[in-house]
């Protein structure tokens, strides 16, 4: 079949690889259907992982299930189905508590496994024509058969519920105000999430324009970092106010202040948004935080960052009694809730989405996502 | 001043009686700009409860700051405040975690006080120019200076936050399946509150077409009991599914199914919505119960039903393994968020508004609100 | 081999029935080392349900793994495990959210399997030398290597977390007063847990003098409900005040006050302690109810109690604003955490084991449990 | 009357001061009995904070009610009563919500304050013969009459309730690993408390070897971090696993590895107790840090540092999705609860104290407490 693979840094191709088996038996295989490209996947398309030439990306997974282990219990041949961007196995002591993002079965020697990313186990990636799904009975969410709703679906995999869980995470709650850094897909995912939780006031802080008009149109006040300090934006919309709660939706390969406005090369801050959370939010906040924060970053700005060590204003957090949150959304805690949002008519989320394109186009399309070009934000690969 | 002052079963009279005044440091006078007529008001205008004559109703009050106690901090003459229908202390052991519906200062021993309601304190009620607001700093809520909003700032006394309280005591989450039992005017504002909190399916049981039409228009889907049993309707329109959460938003006067259907006299069955919620939500749910339950109701239909005992299926509850939650809702647990809601502009509970009359032809009001004629459903006082 | 099968009310026999065989590739089979008769087999064995004759009893098990299914993936011949009494599959809805005690996996057509009891699906109880265990990663909780600890870990399969749940209903916290209904066995482990979640003051209310007594060695007041009404008695020793929490852990089949006192037969008031707990707690209270309700009893006292209606004083429910949860335990939520505080020492449940007997002597076992002969309390069978 | 006064860095005196008064209706003047000195009065007493001379300090504080303004409610002439160490309103949005330690009421531009502290209000502390309490009715916990469990109701001002609030902020569970760094009083209290809540394992961490003692003799396990890291003395004892929950009861004072084993000045390494934890602490962990941090810090060992800026490894954090709490206890919270388990002898958190003295020795027991000479490990001041 054919599939994504990479390279080295800056470059995948479509290459025939070989055809998923049921390896165990709670296996099925799935057929890919659709299968997004992340912004996560770029860590890797960049270089700025560990990830060795040969792997096969795609976490973002939907589909019809082709063939079924002899342990499967409730799926069936043709049953249309997306996977979280986890593998979990459910019966482990984090999978059983709902933490399924840190399952210690499925990555031996690490908390939690996914599809097609470095690190995350043996579970090749869905950028493919068909993927192996393990512990299946587990690891499928059931969809109506047919197919509508197949941009929001396929967005139940990551970056919804990934949104969702930074609200969560904050436990954002109805009337309550909220500022979300980070406006890209999963910073507008938390935007809309604020949006289904009931918050009053949402404020969107970016320097892209086209994601802040996205940002707005969805209910959020619009704040770009590059017409000055997003806290102080803030507080004098506020009347001084801060908020109740915020939501990092940038994680450490945050942008200086002005620093791409010229058409220069953006400067990375890695503590900047923790640091304007801190100084924004008011005391007994909390702070969701699912942006990606690595202990290891060989292409970090100084000594700490390379090993994940930020310089953060402890001080100001333990006097304003702060709490905070963090790490990769357990998925399958939100997606049944969110795909009946979608099904229901309540929630939209394939709003996001700017392309889709055949799975042999994946080489132009990595690119122009990596770069930003023609409106690349958020792509749909269809084998 | 000019109060509205109970008379005797089904009869009010609007009549000259003494200005309230500060009588502790801790007091504020206000004088009302809006005081709703509310559906508990009716418990004790049909002769339901042991009103004597000469109780002056009124306890969903707002207005202007118009004197202030000696030990009050926070507020000033000419602030606009609208006050929980519940006085507390602020200071008792079920205020300090949050119970002010439940306050054990304010009506000596009894947990619970209101203003202008038999057996809840001697707090005159505010259908009226003027009221003493005990505890000003805690029981009064500061609302922006000007007349916008008067309306939805009105309904924050009682009805918005008792019926967001029905599903915070059902906990209600985003992507739920949610049946909302009443939809007068609070379980308009449960069913309101569910599409505020993100709920992906609400189901309004009601038997008044005007309802379940407003039901319908914010997001319900309606359910006439009159037409068949509801259980079995929703039921039929889930594929045999239940629902994860209910709200029973009527209480004890629960009609029969078909009773008034031929214009006949609508015949009681106190158990019947609690019974129905068993049947309907599916094992493991919670049901939250704002609707009133009484320990002490002369007109009851039998022996049980006079002393507040009720025939309730708990074998079936129990193996559902269901939880559930009552009581009097603790506005001020909600009110402030249910404030910066409306202020945004996420929330406009005034839709269900139906009338605003001077209190002067407060007589009248009642008498049509009770017999629920010219659309009567919900109306406002105007001193 | 040899297990125990019920023949008729008040009849079991010790018989030669199949080997259990791996049935599925998620299986074990365990070789059965203590299994426990619990009270709820009395409700069987007295004909107080639908059983028929020829289930093979026993939801209480652990033991040692015989054989291993080719898809298990944590569990090796050889390895000492206990089993949850619930059968869940790990990834229904139900499962996945904790509520282990409710899948619909197990059991078609109802929420929540066992072994060995009626109407909980097809799995052989554990009476036995052997028994088959479905999604074994799921259900088999691992315990250290020999035979430490066998007692207290027996009482990992069902009354101690049963007990613990009945306290995490209610939300047992330090510092607060409870009032425990039942000193059985679960009642016993009810308590118990109440001391672990440092509980300042546990009531303990039951009318055999020998279970007050072990109440009271563990820490409770003991309160004789023969000596007079139980909420009085409570009362009067605080000055008036009711208590924070209950915990019902006596279910339908409640005594009423006296009636055995002179040796008579005992007299069902299935609907007492529901009644009394609402009468004691304080209000904003909440009431654990792990003790048993059922939608069908044949033995009922009345009409209602027979399809399992109970007269519900709910008026006085909601007048206190009580909240209420219910249901047979989700055993794997606190089966590792409770199996902690043995190896720690921190907890040592086994106090309430009466009698260790061989498999062989379960007719004469049941038979004195069942009529509380010789101090019957419970019983450990040893295949 | 007399009083502690501060006279500059390392200097206190017992001076006269004029006798407070009622300056507010809702004031009371408390006559002392206990008023104890907390470590936290250290950092004034060695000049590490803006505090200037002429501040009367103590604010662990309680005694027998003197006088009684015009509008209290509930106390009397006469009254036991205990104060929590924060001063609050009990109606600021803060209060209301239990975040009594956060009150933006009582410390004009400031969320929180306390009596005797610098920065922290106008509040005169109580090391003294008498002390005013504004707000008392909230303010106040009512005790039993006499002087039955004085020394350990004098804990209820401060530290039993921040220990308790670091297990609270890890929502320490029973069944739990816990981890606590620091073994002083407050460190102590954690533990007991984690003891309290039914943890199955506590590890205390600490140098000195009569605190790791105390440690011992209530529950825990005691590790010197002069014996080595203390992450890898855990790891060994556990087979290599981590914890469930940590506490941080040392703040941004923690002393380096074996810093002061040969007797030389201690090494401050403000962060080292952070990352210890986040190292130690297992995937989906709580981290409880009731321990200070400072957003200022005059004395702090680098540039960061005294501005409160510590280098943490965050991209570790994030890697095991933990979660962490902080800040200064709101007592209000868990006094009343705390103060049960002393009258029910469920809990004597007075082995923690080590020396009662009068007022008079303020100067002595200040010197040598700041020095930890002759065991000065907890001191009561009596007038």
């Amino acid at each position: 079949m054919k599939a994504v693979v990479y390279q080295g840094p800056f470059s995948v191709a479509v290459e025939e690889v070989p055809d998923p088996e049921l390896m165990h038996p709670n296996d099925v295989i799935v057929k890919i259907t659709s299968s997004c490209i992340c912004g996560s996947d770029l860590h890797m398309y960049e270089g700025r992982t560990a990830a060795e030439p040969g792997i096969v990306f795609g976490h973002e997974n939907m589909g019809v299930i082709e063939d079924v282990g002899s342990a499967v219990k409730t799926l069936s041949v043709g049953d249309r189905v997306v996977m979280p961007f986890n593998v979990g196995c459910g019966f482990c002591k984090n999978c059983q508590r709902g933490f399924t993002g840190f399952c210690v079965t499925v990555n031996p020697g690490f908390a939690g496994g996914a599809y097609g990313y470095v690190a995350m186990g043996p579970w090749r990636g869905g950028q493919a024509e068909y993927i192996q799904v393990p512990y299946a009975d587990f690891n499928c969410l059931p969809l109506p058969a047919g197919d509508a709703f197949e941009w929001d679906f396929s967005l139940l995999a990551d970056i919804f519920p990934t949104g969702y869980h930074g609200t969560e995470l904050a436990d954002v709650s109805p009337g309550e105000s909220v500022a979300v850094w980070g406006a890209g897909p999963v910073g507008l995912m938390a935007i809309y999430s604020c949006v289904i939780r009931g918050a009053a006031e949402i404020y969107s802080i970016d320097h892209v324009q086209e994601r802040l008009d996205k940002a707005s149109e969805i209910g959020a006040i619009p704040i770009n970092f590059d017409d000055g300090d997003p806290v102080e934006q803030i507080r004098d919309m506020r009347g001084g106010d801060g908020v109740d709660k915020t939501v990092d939706a940038v994680g450490y390969q945050a942008a200086a202040q002005g620093s791409s406005a010229a058409g220069g090369e953006q400067v990375e801050v890695p503590n900047v948004v923790l640091n304007q959370m801190i100084d924004l939010i008011n005391p007994t906040g909390i702070m969701g935080i699912p942006g990606l924060y690595v202990p290891s970053d060989p292409g970090g700005v100084d000594e700490g960052a390379k090993r994940g060590a930020l310089s953060i204003n402890f001080g100001k957090l333990f006097e304003k009694g702060l709490k905070l949150g963090t790490g990769q959304c357990n998925v399958k805690q939100y997606n049944a809730y969110l795909r009946d949002l979608i099904i229901s008519g309540k929630a939209t989320p394939s709003f996001v989405v700017s392309h889709e394109v055949p799975l042999d186009d994946a080489v132009d399309a990595y690119h122009k996502f990596d770069k930003r070009i023609d409106g690349y934000t958020k792509v749909i690969l269809k084998p």
